[in-house]
């Protein structure tokens, strides 16, 4: 049971849609297409991701973190640190 | 004939890649796997997109920009225009 | 009390140095420094404040949301919502 | 001469502006305002310096990129490369 489990068929779904996002972007550079118009499919699987890594955060935080934290302990320390260093990679990516 | 003709084996390389660690992802979800970790892989696809995006530009700014700067007129202004609002939204995705 | 409270000299020293950065833009633009270079300064100066937004949903999280969700019930989610409204509003910045 | 300069005191004042921010975010620091809310101010001066760089991205592509194009040789390559790299600087803070 992760935070996400309740809506995995939606995070699949939508992680499908990009891997289609994905393969069309290899057609457009197959088929020589615009560069403008492939750096705005890029930007939007990009947003799509991004998308989903602020769902994954979101449940992380309302499930993982929060039973952690009401359980309290070093685990709940490991759990909030392990949250801000995700939050850090996903603001910097 | 784009910017990005003479590296397009190397671009449809890193985007098979990248539809890679999209299935991959996807598989994580599958199995239930940890939200930290699926965060973590959701970045490197997001930087690995991204790094695309600025290699398309690159190639777009040194190509078809030059090129129509060359010969200048209203394309020049029209390429440079449409290449200001791409970087925008690259930076904004 | 807030959950940057015990840090709060430090914070107001890297808001004074960010403060300082952005009017050394201005004096570069008025003395027409070379583009790039401005350009150099204003990613620095960005930098610097996503790290004051990381700190701060840091302090946020071990703090203010772990003592709500410790105490539970409907403040606890109002918290957890709004944790992940700001980190949302942060990637998108 | 700068491709900004134009505009200069447009640039000035949006950075005089953000100026303003960055000392609003230090007094909210000392007055212990609550996270979330310094939090939405940050993202505010972050995403007004973005736009400042990108004003000077496209400033510097229609003048000084387009006229080392228009001229050609080793400075256009130069200028270019230095363009990329700059695009990527923002992409990433």
């Amino acid at each position: 049971m992760r935070g996400y489990t309740a809506d995995k068929d939606d995070y699949l779904k939508r992680l499908r849609r990009i891997e289609g996002q994905v393969r069309g972007l290899q057609r457009m550079i197959e088929n020589d297409e615009y560069c403008i118009d492939v750096l705005t499919q890029i930007a939007a699987a990009t947003k799509a991701l991004q998308a989903v890594s602020l769902g994954l955060i979101d449940e992380h935080l309302k499930h993982c973190v929060a039973q952690a934290v009401a359980e309290g302990g070093p685990v709940a320390e490991e759990k909030l640190r392990e949250a801000s260093a995700a939050i850090g990679r996903l603001v910097k990516s």
